[in-house]
C-alpha cells in the first residue's frame, strides 16, 4: 500500500487501491435457463420487459418469456415490444391472467390486435414509430427493466450475431437501441457459438445474461406476407403510375435515395422505379428501412451502390446482408429517431408507403381497419413520410368492399401535412400543400385530381359503408415521432358487428 | 386535429400533435469549419473536450482542435485524451498558455509527460487505464462537453470509416466510448464520402457535427515504434522462456487466447508462442488487444481464429480489418471497462507486458522512468493484466544503466497481485501468490528464482543507482481501472538532474 493523501486539491478525495485484484474477472455470462436469467434481472411486479421482432411471425422469444414470468407470479408487467404479430395469440391469455396489464408497441396486429380493440387491456396501450420508440427510449420517457434480445447467434460472453446460426435474421437494428438504454439484456439464442462470436451485430459490453434455447423461432415465419412485387395488373398499374411521379418529380437522378415497405404495390413501384434508371443510366446511392430480396436485385443489379438495413424481411436478405458489406445495419435510432438531428429517414428522396384509408387532408390510417379494429401502427410510416423528401401513398380506391379514401381516417396514424401524393387505380391526388409539386407532374404530362375526387369515387365503388368508430373508453394511443398524440383508439362496444 | 382529451387515465396528460410536419428533415451535419462545429457545441471556459489516438504519433487533430480552440480565446479548458504522444508537444503551449489547464489520459509521452513533471499543469493530470476511461465516461465521472474524433472517412450525416481513405486507422475502438456519453460529437475528416459511407464504424446516430479538412494526420505515424519482434539474442531468450512459461501453465491448448503488446520481446514471446502452437497442433482463439501485422499473419497462419481489435498498431493490421471479417473491431469498453461485468481482457488465457520497473511485490510501473518524469501510464497494463488468467512480465534487469528490478517501484502503475510471472533475461520468478503456478512450472522444468534475487542481480548489473523520486507536489494521480489511486507523482524540483 502507498502512502497516499486522503486529499488532493485539484483532484478531490482519494480512494486508495487496497493492493487487491478487485472483482473476479467474469469469463461467461451463460446462465443455465430463463429463470436464472429472470431471477438475475430482479424483476418485480410492474416492470417493463421489451422485445424485438426480426423474427417476424416466426419468433418464439416473446411467448417463451412471458410463459417464464407467468409461471413465476409476475404480475402487472409492461411488454415494451417493437412489434407483435399472430404469432403472439398467447400474449392475449397472458393480459387475461394480470400478467402483462401494459403494452406498446410500434406495430400490433393479429389477436393481440383484435384484444386490445376489445378493451382486455386495462391501460391504454402506446402505439409509437419506429422513431419515436427509440426516442423515448433515449430520452427516458420509456424505460426497460429487461431486454430480451432473440439473438441467431451468441457466445457466452453475450457478443451477438444475426448472420449466424439456422434461425439467422440478418441485422438487428432495434434491439441495437434497446441494449444501449435497458437496465439489463438477456439474449435468448438457440446458437451458442464459441467465445469470440464471428460477425458480431451487439457486442458483449452491452449484454449482461445469456441463455440457450432449444430454439427461438421458425426462420420461415421471417417473410411474414409477400415480398415479391403483386404481378396482377390494377398492382401494376398503380406501381407504374407511383414510379413516373417519382420520375416526374425531378428527384429519379444520380445519388437517388429510395424506400418501399415489403408489400406487393410498393415493391411494384420498386421494380417500375428500377426499370426507368436503367432506361435512364441512373445510380442511385442507397435503399432504406427494412429491406428484401428484391432491393437485394437492385443493389447487384448496380441500381444502387449501399443498402441501409434495419431489417431484414426475407431470407434472401438476409442472405445478402451476411456476405455483402454494401449491405449495412442500421438501428432503430439511426434509421428514424427525430430527436438526434438527421436520422437515415431524413436522407430518403422518395418513399413509398401504403395505407388503410387516406382522407381528404391526406391523413393516414395504418393503424385500424374499418370498424376500428387495431391491425398495424405506424412502425416507421410516419417516420419515412416526415424524412423524406417525396412521400407517395399508393392504395386501390376499395377493399373488402370498403372506401379506402374516405372524408376522416378511422385513426389518424401519419398526418397529412407529410403526405405529398395519393396514387390510386383510379387517378393521382397532390397534396395542395405542395404546389411546386403539382406544377411538375402537370409539365410530365400526369392527369391529376382532386382527393375529394378520389372519395367520391371510392364511395361509388364501395359495396359496404364505413361502419363508425367505436365509441368506448380509449383502448389505445398513438403516438407521433415527437410524443405528441395524433389519435386515440376507443374501445369497440359488445355487441358490434366488425368487418 | 382530432378531438383529443387533454388527460387520459393510464396514460397521462395528451400533448396534441399539431398537425405539422415537425422539425425540418436534417440532411446534412456538414459545417463550414472547425470554428463553426466549436461554436455549434457552445463550449465555454473549463469544458472538457476528448480525444483518441488512434492515428498515435500520426496524429494531427489534437493540435488542430486545440489551436482553434485557443484562437477563440477559450480558457481552462480540460483535455480529455485516451493517449498523448510526442507529436502533441504543441499542447504544451496550450498549458503555458492557460488555454487548457487540466488534462487526462490512459498514455502520455513525449515532451507533455516532461511538462506535467516539471509542474506545468496547474491541477493534477488523472492517468487512467483504458478500461477505467470507458469506467470513468459510462459511469459520469468524466463528463465530456465535446468529443473529437479524428475519421479517416466520414459522411455528411456523420457516419465514419476508419477503414477508407488515405488516413485508414482501421478499427476506432476508444472513440466509439466517448460517443456514447458526450455531449457533442465533431467528426473531423479529411476524406468526405458520399452518403451512406461504406464500411461504417460509428454510426450517424452517434455524430452531430462534421467538419471537413486537409489532413487528419499522417498515417505512417501510425505504427510508432517497433510493432515486429525483435531480433537480438537477449530479446529472443527472454520471448522463448516467456512461451516456455505459458506451456508449462497448462493453458496452451486448443481455444488459447492470447495477448501481447507491440513491443520487441512481447512479439518475440508472440512469435515463439506461435512455433510451440504449430509444433504441438495447437489452435487458439482469439488475439485480443492492440493488433499488429505479427498478430494478422498468425490469424492467416491459421495459429487463432479472430483478432479482437480496439486499435490498429501498423498498417499491416489496417489492411486486414479493412478486408477480414474474423478481424473485429470492440470498444474500449467491450475491451477494458471492469464495471460491465465481463470485459474481453476478461477471456485472454495469457498476456505479456512489459514494464520500465518492477519490484519486490511484482507492482508494475509503466508511468514513469527513473528519475520520476512521466513517460506512459497503463494503458491496457493493468486491466489486462487483472483480466488475463496468466500475466507474463518480460523485461531485462536493466535499462540505461539503470536497474529495472528495484525494491519500490517508482510509480504503482498495475498492482503485483495482478501479475503473476516476471521472465528477465537472467531468470523467472513466480508470485509467491500463485503456488499452483510454480508448482506447474517446477515440474515442466523451469529453473525459478525469488523476485529478490532478480532484483539483487539487477542492482550488481546497474551502472546507474535508481535516482531518487521526485518530492515536489501532486502533479498527476495514477487511477486503478475502478477508480481507486494506486499512486501519486510528483513534480521534479528545479535543477534536479533526469535520466
Amino acid at each position: 500500500m502507498r502512502d497516499l493523501p486522503e486529499q488532493i486539491e485539484g483532484y478531490g478525495a482519494v480512494r486508495a487501491h487496497d493492493d487487491g485484484t478487485g472483482p473476479a474477472p467474469c469469463r461467461s455470462k451463460l446462465l443455465a435457463d430463463l429463470d436464472a436469467a429472470i431471477a438475475a434481472c430482479e424483476l418485480s411486479d410492474g416492470a417493463t420487459v421489451s422485445f424485438h421482432h426480426h423474427l417476424r411471425n416466426g419468433d418464439a422469444v416473446l411467448n417463451m418469456v412471458l410463459d417464464r414470468l407467468a409461471a413465476r407470479g409476475l404480475k402487472n408487467l409492461h411488454v415494451a415490444a417493437t412489434s407483435i404479430f399472430p404469432v403472439h395469440a398467447p400474449l392475449v391469455g397472458h393480459i387475461r391472467a394480470g400478467t402483462v396489464t401494459r403494452l406498446s408497441a410500434s406495430f400490433i396486429s393479429g389477436p393481440v390486435g383484435e384484444a386490445i380493440s376489445h378493451g382486455l387491456v386495462p391501460h391504454p396501450v402506446v402505439l409509437r414509430t419506429h422513431g419515436g420508440r427509440a426516442r423515448a427510449l433515449d430520452m427516458g420517457e420509456l424505460q426497460v427493466d429487461a431486454a430480451f434480445v432473440a439473438a441467431p447467434a451468441a457466445d457466452e460472453m453475450g457478443n451477438l450475431s444475426g448472420r449466424v446460426g439456422p434461425t439467422a435474421c440478418g441485422t438487428l437494428g432495434y434491439p441495437l437501441t434497446d441494449v444501449e438504454v435497458a437496465r439489463r439484456v438477456i439474449a435468448v439464442t438457440d446458437t451458442l457459438v464459441p467465445f469470440p462470436a464471428p460477425a458480431i451485430d451487439i457486442p458483449q459490453g452491452k449484454v449482461h445474461h445469456v441463455v440457450a434455447v432449444d430454439r427461438i423461432g421458425d426462420p420461415t415465419g421471417i417473410a411474414s406476407g409477400t415480398t415479391t412485387p403483386a404481378t396482377d395488373p390494377v398492382s401494376t398499374r398503380i406501381g407504374d403510375t407511383a414510379a413516373a411521379v417519382i420520375a416526374a418529380s425531378g428527384l429519379l437522378a444520380d445519388g437517388f435515395s429510395f424506400q418501399t415497405g415489403a408489400g406487393g404495390i410498393s415493391l411494384c413501384t420498386a421494380a417500375a422505379v428500377g426499370r426507368l434508371m436503367t432506361d435512364q443510366g441512373v445510380t442511385g446511392s442507397f435503399c432504406a428501412g427494412g429491406i428484401t430480396g428484391f432491393h437485394v436485385d437492385m443493389l447487384n443489379a448496380g441500381l444502387f451502390r449501399a443498402l441501409m438495413d434495419v431489417q431484414c424481411f426475407d431470407l434472401a436478405a438476409v442472405r445478402s446482408y451476411q456476405s455483402d458489406p454494401r449491405h449495412q445495419m442500421m438501428s432503430a435510432a439511426t434509421y428514424a429517431a427525430p430527436h438526434i438531428g438527421g436520422a437515415v429517414v431524413d436522407r430518403v428522396d422518395a418513399v413509398v408507403l401504403g395505407a388503410a384509408e387516406v382522407d381528404l387532408a391526406f391523413n393516414v390510417n395504418v393503424t385500424t381497419k374499418a370498424g376500428g379494429i387495431v391491425i398495424g401502427g405506424s412502425g416507421g410510416h410516419a417516420d419515412t413520410a416526415a424524412g423524406a423528401r417525396l412521400t407517395i401513398l399508393t392504395t386501390r380506391l376499395t377493399a373488402a368492399g370498403f372506401p379506402k379514401i374516405v372524408p376522416h381516417v378511422g385513426t389518424l396514424t401519419t398526418p397529412g401535412a407529410t403526405v405529398d401524393v395519393v396514387v390510386t387505380d383510379h387517378g393521382i391526388a397532390v397534396n395542395p400543400l405542395r404546389p411546386a409539386l403539382t406544377e411538375r407532374l402537370h409539365a410530365a404530362g400526369l392527369a391529376l385530381c382532386g382527393i375529394e375526387t378520389l372519395c367520391d369515387q371510392a364511395a361509388r365503388l364501395a359495396t359496404r359503408p364505413a361502419p363508425p368508430n367505436p365509441s368506448g373508453r380509449i383502448v389505445a394511443v398513438s403516438e407521433y415521432r415527437d410524443g405528441s398524440v395524433t389519435d386515440v383508439i376507443r374501445q369497440i362496444e359488445d355487441g358490434h358487428t366488425n368487418a
